[in-house]
């Protein structure tokens, strides 16, 4: 077998197609380069997909949501791999709220009566959607419990300019029910958004334009969503804080002090439930008043329209709020020279239903990758730094695994976490990477070096050729073709990686592969092995492909000499944030003189058709100058600093111990980009150049105290916020003259 | 009747609120102008919404498609009413090819059998829809006759970027029968472009995302599209040459000499058929292959494919191609001082069903006009210059009434014709004005001082305001608001306006009102009294509103000293133009550059899925830098000769006759922008700023003959074209140049 591999190997060992021994790898030198290309192909050498394949076939023949017998069946299935490939691995448990559904009622009690059904359909082609007993209902966790009866009012997407368009055709949502796509913002935002504007509950549906027919033949036949498919999930407030509700910023041990539920910032307080487009049919067509804007419509064969009118719907919810236990699996691998430096790589184990896709995919590599390292650890190799596998329970319902145990543990991970590496539902396609962006050229090395399955080119190519492909502009095309780099992606949140950034200032990484794994089985019952290996990944050869590309990672960043951090992508990735944010704040300000002109001119009252409801928009406050220039200042210190650090390490030549203190100054060189008082109105949000959006939930806000304030309007704080981010970028900038001291 | 009329003119008079006594009019003196507006107010005094309302009702009262009774009866019925009021009028009568359909099978033959209904449903609330005997049944003029049997393909719009598309997906529609979209060109160019394919057959549907429940509540709830609506419609090869096809540049008086049927170069080899979308659901659900490019999917609920597959239509039409009789009603009141020089104002009245309001809106408030104007004159009231009201024949089919009529007369109409005026369909909304640039100054004297029903304010104005609130982009509002005035749009096809522009460089505008009677009924039964009372102008007052824009125009046109031609709009519109082909090269040079970069560096094949068949674009042959100087000289020589005409005119005191010779070569201008040879591949037309695209249809080309040769990338006779355009522009100057030269 071995023969084999490495025959594989001299195969692709060509310029620009895969795995190669002559390129350098950053925090190496010359000879250890070499080294950990031959441990790198050691390691891939050792993979299979098969194994991915069955992983993920026997960790979803049954449900395994958070607290579920399925759910401590794969926990221990999980701890038992790991302690059989001889790892240190225990289960770490927490005790956490947990709501599931006691009853769910949904109904139109005029202008006719419906009944929803609120059940997806068992598939004979699916061998697991049947298994109704096990299965947890279709629900939105941490909905309130609620016994609500009103007038139906459909709002789009539901986000914030969804109202705007809602209040210029004169309609108030208050004291009704309304009903949003699934889309366009992360689906939390919809109820929280809502319920602001005084809605007493909330409908969520998948509209077939956005997830089912209109995107493709649905399942069985195809990938996309049926007509009784439901996409379940979580509306936690998590912009707020994600974890336990009742633990904000400790660890939710057995004995842990506990808020009161009415306490929790973070919870709803209207109803909420999501449906299928088959149940959203009879609502929608219910609907009078005007007909919905354009943007709005659907792919349901019918007219949209925005109600309020005769529908009225009763929505009942009942929900059994326990305390449950959660079971982190978390195993160690001990490094030979730095021990107490730790590699962290995370996936989680619980799943909506079966999760095959979400997050089983993502798991099995890393499983995978564990049990490779094992076959190496047999034969004598060892990490120089301790690499940790932790595979979270209770990401679904918030994070709350990786959440209460990064604040558990969060005085150890400060002082001894080099990086997080995280990874989560994955499928064919093209590399994704996100991360802290002092490692966006060691992302650029691992993607060079990784071949993708069915182009034989490297996943750094292939990602940058549909980068090309996909620009908007020949402008964007041209720069994206002069640069020979990818970009990774800011991180906002939505799997585990969120505590460890954005909370503890933990540089951190996040890979998946995608593209071309397009389908609705997302938080289904049919997210099954048999939807994942028809539509998602089907030779599993993606599986191997992650599991090279973390696994990859976590190597390097174990066996460098010099960790790989490079705060010059730094520098010029955050003085983008902020050009960025003067021409928005410039924009808005031409853009509001403009637009209040316009309102006051009349043109928008002379543009519209008297006979319909639309009214002109509310003119906006005017936009002052804001004074970037401490914020510009402190970035443009940067610049020196970070070329200055760069050409330090480049020429340091120390011993070992000072390279181990050198090291440990770098992976905490993130946590100074802390603030100790975190975000306006979300203080567990420490971190002042990422965030996820208040009002998008995953999406990222860059730069986000100032961003946020800017976007709400909000001049007085946008100016305090610029203040803040340029002392913070100012004390980051004098750490790293000191880290550059310290090497010279 | 006549104090309250003035009344309510008192109260109008105020800045900017329509009509004012303060405004001067161009082509008036001081004393004259205030004549004219006197005039005017007379001639809008007359006017009634109820004459208009009843004259549609009338004229609408069963079908009158070209040789039938209906038809026959409708322009008796207008010769009685043009005679009534006094007017020199009669029937001149044309003979021309019309075919109409004698069998009409569409049925798929596999994987299931289907066979389309393709018949429109009564409806009791629209009392005209139920008159089967007498409407010419669902069908597209001119199709082939056929029968032909093959695989579908569903080709989205039809237009020659969807058979890139096709091409790139591996599709070939050689031997197939092709299903297309309605919408986003002229209909004819679907089976036209099709048949270039070696498709043998073509169907054509209305699909509910552009015309049905997606835009609104469909007929008779709404005013959209119901499920059986169809759209007939002519797919004569226009942009060839319009007018009856046996016929081309001569009129088809009974002896003329005609072409043989197979020699016309305007007629498809192709059966064609327009089917409804509940027709088109079966067909479209039973394609297989490919899922359809995101783009051409539409609002069925179903995966629309774009096969071929099993999906197999039998296709079978034949037509009974017949001479028939063209009725143009021509009606004359000749001109107290130039009867000699005519202002020619016209209508169609010929429909494909009852034609409310295509054509019945536009023709009925042309007979209030003509109306209005009898009642000035029987108080004695004469136009300097003769005014020709013409009510056409045989528009639906190919503006056949009015081309025959044209090319009959064109040494006439060339001697003697001011300006063509020409309306049709008209609605609610705003108004809509395109012709001749040098008349750009006209129309917006015209439009400011007529009050807009609805909003009172002038329909300059509220036009102004549309165009404001709906520009794409702020720089395009802030340019709008910096502008007090509104453009005319360059005149493409669709109505009669065509033959005296674009072959004899007769100067034509085009009026209508519309934006906010938004429906489906174009074409189909459903376009009936009923319809347009609820859904087009309940109130008829934008009927009284068309009649005073055009009608303004033909008084202001036939009295005035100095005819309003002002060349400096002409001059800067045509440099827009010019600047704009300009550009367009530059972008295209630089957009082949980067694509065929891609194309060769293999970045759409590593970017497409590999299990999927599209492929990358073909490389595309690289622009070459064309001499843009000579028409960039001959334009810009424009510029001191158009200020100087201009100012020439300001000053003029000359004699009455001098002037009436003056007025001839202003008039006259406009033909000096012919080529005899014609534009390429379609000599018929002739005027080297205007004409329907080839490829387009109905959509405008400016400067054709340079655009489309760039467009289909034939450098060589682009550089021609260039060349003709700068020699017809020079010598359009000097021809301006002597114009100014005799006023001095």
């Amino acid at each position: 077998m071995r023969y084999k591999h490495l025959a594989i190997a001299f195969l692709l060992a060509i310029p620009g197609a895969g795995f190669s021994q002559t390129n350098s790898i950053s925090g190496f030198g010359e000879t250890s380069s070499k080294q950990e290309a031959t441990i790198e192909g050691q390691f891939d050498g050792n993979l299979s997909a098969q194994n991915i394949s069955q992983y993920i076939k026997e960790m979803s023949a049954r449900p395994h949501h958070v607290g579920s017998p399925g759910g401590k069946q794969v926990a221990e299935y999980i701890l038992n791999k790991f302690k059989s490939w001889g790892y240190d691995a225990k289960i770490e448990s927490f005790f956490v709220l947990f709501p599931t559904p006691k009853e769910r009622v949904l109904e139109m009690t005029a202008p006719t009566k419906f009944k929803a059904g609120l059940k997806e359909m068992p598939l004979k082609e699916d061998a697991t959607s049947g298994q109704a007993a096990e299965q947890l209902p279709t629900y939105n966790c941490w909905s309130a419990d609620g016994d609500v009866t009103g007038q139906l009012v459909f709002v789009n997407y539901g986000v914030p300019e969804d109202y705007e368009m809602l209040e210029r055709l004169g309609i108030d949502v208050k004291g009704k029910i309304v009903i949003a796509k699934y889309g366009h913002s992360w689906r939390g935002i919809k109820p929280k958004v809502a319920q602001e504007h005084g809605a007493i509950g909330c409908i969520i549906y998948s509209d077939p334009a956005d997830d089912g027919y209109f995107q493709g033949d649905v399942y069985p036949k195809g990938a996309y969503k049926n007509e009784t498919g439901v996409q379940r999930g979580s509306v936690l407030d998590m912009p707020i804080y994600p974890g336990d509700p009742l633990t904000p910023g400790s660890g939710a041990v057995k004995d842990a002090k506990r808020l009161d539920q009415k306490e929790a910032l973070n919870l709803l307080k209207i109803p909420v439930l999501p449906i299928s487009y088959k149940d959203a049919l009879p609502l929608l067509k219910a609907l009078e008043g005007e007909v919905a804007p354009e943007s709005w419509r659907g792919a349901l064969p019918i007219t949209y329209h925005v109600g309020p009118g005769k529908a009225t719907v009763h929505l009942k919810l009942s929900f059994d709020w326990q305390i449950r236990e959660l079971r982190d699996v978390i195993a160690k691998m001990p490094g030979s020279d730095f021990p107490d430096q730790w590699v962290i790589r995370g996936n989680h184990h619980d799943a909506w239903v079966n999760g095959a896709s979400d997050p089983l995919s993502g798991q099995a590599s890393m499983l995978e990758e564990a049990r490779s390292l094992s076959v190496m650890a047999k034969s004598g190799w060892k990490p120089k730094r301790t690499i940790i596998f932790c595979a979270w329970d209770g990401e679904e319902p918030g994070l709350l695994g990786s959440t209460e145990w990064a604040e558990e543990h969060w005085d150890e991970l400060q002082d001894k976490a080099v990086t997080y590496i995280n990874t989560d539902a994955s499928g064919r396609g093209f590399l994704y990477a996100e991360g802290s962006h002092a490692l966006e050229g060691f992302v650029n090395e691992i993607a060079r070096d990784i071949t993708d399955p069915q182009t034989k080119i490297s996943v750094l190519d292939r990602r940058r050729a549909r980068d090309i492909v996909d620009a908007g502009s020949d402008s964007k095309k041209k720069e994206l073709i002069g640069k020979k780099t990818i970009s990774i992606g800011a991180m906002g949140s939505g799997s585990d990686y969120s505590p460890f950034i954005q909370h503890l200032g933990i540089s951190s990484l996040n890979y998946g592969y995608g593209g071309e794994d397009g389908g609705g089985e997302y938080h289904s019952i049919y997210d099954s092995y048999d939807d994942y290996r028809r539509f998602k990944d089907p030779t599993f050869e993606y599986g191997v492909a992650l599991a090279k590309t973390a696994g990859h990672s976590a190597i390097r960043l174990a066996n460098c000499e010099m960790l790989p951090f490079d705060f010059r992508t730094f520098f010029t990735t955050v003085k983008g944030y902020a050009n960025d944010l003067i021409s928005m704040s410039d924009q808005m300000r031409e853009n509001t003189e403009l637009e209040n002109q316009i309102i006051s001119d009349q043109q928008y009252k002379y543009a519209a058709d008297p006979t319909e409801k639309i009214q002109a928009p509310s003119p906006k406050s005017e936009v002052p100058f804001l004074n970037f220039s401490n914020l510009q200042n402190s970035i443009e210190d940067l610049d020196k600093t970070t070329s200055s650090l760069s050409e330090a390490i480049s020429k340091a030549k120390t011993s070992s111990t000072k390279k181990d203190q050198i090291n440990k100054s770098l992976y905490q060189a993130e946590q100074k980009l802390l603030t100790d008082a975190g975000l306006p109105r979300r203080p567990w949000y420490k971190h002042t150049i990422y965030a996820p959006g208040l009002y998008t939930g995953y999406g990222v806000k860059t730069l986000p105290g100032i961003r946020e304030a800017i976007e709400q309007r909000n001049w007085k704080e946008a100016q305090q916020q610029i203040e803040i981010a340029a002392n913070i970028i100012s004390k980051f900038n004098a750490y790293l003259k000191s880290v550059t001291q310290q090497i010279q």
